[in-house]
């Protein structure tokens, strides 16, 4: 979910189907097929319900069976919708998400209406389910962070939102006077599950590189001492792609007297899944007194719809089920009815790369996050690289028709893109040329010059005119 | 996600996959592929982790990729499983999902990363989203609970559970003191709400038919007089198919003096969508005074995954995103990354069919459901039909392995049939004969009775030997 902070704003003023997709379709559209699309510039109004863009539903007329013009219109639209995603899949850097996958051999699923109700490990009694999957899925993930299949309970969500939301609940209900503390550049999630469920939300200040700032934790923590402590902990930042110091964190909780009155959510959205590849990166292992991890399905593992992998201590559930008599079953998820699909994507993947697959994606992108900092940096472009990162942050670039067509997630002054497997060398380098040869459109000796971010990233990282050594 | 309240309960001790589906199986399953069994008996006991059955995640070995036996095998196990969900779809009356669709011309768009971040009407700089489905969706939702598409907002949900949080979490936000009243027979997802929220919550009494008591809802709303109340309104209960009076329930508030001190949420999971196609049924409305109305889009219209439209008035989620600061976009959904193709399943169907081929699938349920409880009826077999609805409620079936094979959701005595497009006159006359046929096995004359459901159905729809005419 990387990015989503800066939701709409990069998009004032534009349309729904991109320029470019109207340009590689073969024929223009049909002005009836058009978007409805407001004149003029639109404005992004809070609160105002802007329909931007929008393919009407159109009740069919009586002869439409008879003429097949309605089954051909449909067609039409789709065709064109599909060559509008094939272009803008092609230029996406910004998000976290693997857009490289095949799941041809999964297309006959579809036919079905799969939902994994309730319980991945109680039965109901619809009988279209994919629990085998999931609960293997479970079991996979389980291993990799060093919990015992009789220890651990899980389900897949639908995305990483409802881990944050699922690992925040029970922090809450094992400690109902709890203080939720988390660093500030956390994903919004975490602090929109603090209002939904009326807990006190303490905001911890940040380091240059993104990480929880202990100090200020500790300070914090001594602030509130004679209440338990509900710690996010950061996996990868949505915007730097920082690791938080997850034994630094624990350390801290210990050092200020929260032996035992504290629970530990780490929110491992992207890099939950790719840390265990990193040589000497620190362990996200339930060893540690941790309560729970979430991580995204369709973000390294890739997959056609937002999904994600919960995972907390069983212990924990059976206080949380035991609050739910009037259920004549478990119901410990948020969602209900849950996408069957979902776990056989994430089955099928983890079945064909393997660890040994993984681990080389993961030496893929870090090396690919290093080669595109190092080209910035050679053309004279602030930017920054958490180790154990491939999340690469940079100066926002000034042009908002550029940030678009990249799909470039920006904040403040500073944009990001996130290198993925299905980023590859051949894309940063026609990513960077456009970049290179537009700056020097933009920043014309004496007239504009490119922006400070050295508070973002470190005056170190920042070649400003001022930083620039 | 009708009789989720009984999930698990009727499969203890049985198997993921079904024999019937081992059958069907041309060959046997190798050992390997074997979902790993629990020997003898499963024991469902709350908070133990049952590995029932689980195919298991395998790293694949060094020279797979020579040898393809890897993907030969994932092929198998998945043939295998594609003809289990058809062995269990066509054996299916339990649940309220539509499983009779064709999305084969939307197959083309599974090889993309499909996800609409955040709010529906303020795009994200993610270039591959259906939002353009999504308006046109929530629309024709709109027209069809009449609000201008002005005075609207909405999203597409990832089910009915979600549906409701939302609802009631924008009740709760509007009357920050408000107390949550709802029918102890509404769905669980309404009281998970309250407990996730700390909101205060009163159950409602209900009538044998299902509905709202709301003599009761009087008495207790005069209880909590000095509170906003929040209200959730059954367009359909999970068990009985019941449709809460919504007239009578505005009345009741307005009487108690609840003017303007009152929000409801219609939760129309599976009747939102049928209720305007039956004639003389009380109109589901926002020119009435309520506040939002969810309904799932895998239940009457059908969809390979559970999703779900939500509607409520645009000026709630002003108040609700005016305390969102941190955030430079409006987050007004509960779900950050949302599943981008559930939106192209709805418009495609809706598309298709319009609101004549919705109506007439809508007769065509109602009389199939009368058909199927005037036959238990003839076969003196208790059972009841609400008006409005096509859910039928009867004597639950003794034998767990019928209940199992036909995907019954029992709760209790009753047990129910929820009449779906896809449930035809010969699935339910295959069904019927079954039954009957069982039946004579299961009460031999003067060994074992019927069981009296009076209490739950009430005495003209029981026949058993007490209550039989």
């Amino acid at each position: 979910m990387a990015g989503s902070v800066s939701n709409g704003l990069a998009e004032l003023g534009k349309r729904g189907l991109p320029e470019e997709a109207a340009a590689a379709a073969a024929e223009p559209l049909p002005e009836e097929l058009e978007p409805e699309v407001a004149e003029g510039i639109r404005e992004i109004v809070m609160g105002r319900n802007v329909h931007a863009s929008c393919f009407a539903v159109k009740e069919p007329d009586a002869d439409d069976e008879v003429t097949g013009e309605r089954e051909a219109t449909m067609a039409g639209v789709l065709a064109r919708y599909r060559r509008c995603l094939i272009e803008r899949t092609k230029h996406h850097l910004g998000y976290p998400y693997n857009l490289d996958f095949d799941y041809g051999a999964l297309a006959q699923l579809q036919h079905f209406s799969i939902n994994n109700l309730g319980d991945p490990f109680i039965e109901s009694n619809y009988g279209v389910h994919s629990r085998q999957f999931e609960v293997g899925v479970l079991d996979w993930f389980a291993r990799l962070w060093d919990l015992e299949k009789d220890e651990y309970w899980g389900y897949i969500t639908n995305c990483g939102t409802e881990g944050n939301l699922h690992g925040i609940l029970v922090g809450r209900e094992v400690f109902p006077d709890g203080v939720l503390y988390a660093s500030r550049e956390s994903h919004y999630s975490v602090f929109k599950a603090a209002r939904m469920y009326r807990m006190d939300c303490v905001k911890v200040e940040t380091l240059v590189s993104g990480e929880i700032d202990c100090t200020d934790f500790g300070r914090k923590l001594f602030e509130n001492k004679d209440k338990p402590a509900i710690i996010n902990v950061n996996i990868g930042t949505t915007v730097k792609g920082a690791v938080d110091d997850l034994d630094l964190v624990i350390e801290t909780l210990e050092k200020t007297g929260f032996q035992n009155r504290f629970y530990i959510h780490c929110d491992g959205a992207l890099f939950g899944l790719m840390m265990p590849f990193v040589k000497l990166a620190p362990k996200v292992s339930f060893k540690k007194p941790i309560g729970s991890v979430s991580v995204s399905g369709h973000k390294f593992v890739g997959c056609p719809m937002p999904c994600g992998v919960q995972i907390t201590r069983l212990k924990h559930i059976n206080a949380l089920a035991s609050n739910v008599e009037y259920l004549a079953s478990r119901d410990a998820t948020i969602m209900g009815s849950r996408n069957g699909h979902a776990p056989i994507f994430l089955w099928y993947t983890l079945n064909r790369k393997g660890y040994r697959g993984f681990q080389k994606e993961v030496q893929k992108c870090l090396r690919n996050a290093h080669y595109l900092k190092d080209r910035l940096r050679n053309a004279g472009i602030s930017a920054m690289l958490n180790e154990l990162s491939s999340t690469v942050v940079f100066e926002r670039p000034k042009d908002e028709e550029f940030v678009r067509r990249w799909q470039l997630a920006c904040e403040g002054n500073i944009s990001h893109v996130v290198v993925m497997p299905s980023v590859t060398i051949n894309k940063l380098d026609s990513f960077l040329n456009e970049l290179v040869e537009k700056r020097v459109t933009w920043y014309q000796e004496g007239i504009c010059q490119s922006p400070c971010i050295a508070g973002d990233v470190g005056q170190h990282n920042c070649l400003c005119t001022m930083h620039k050594v």
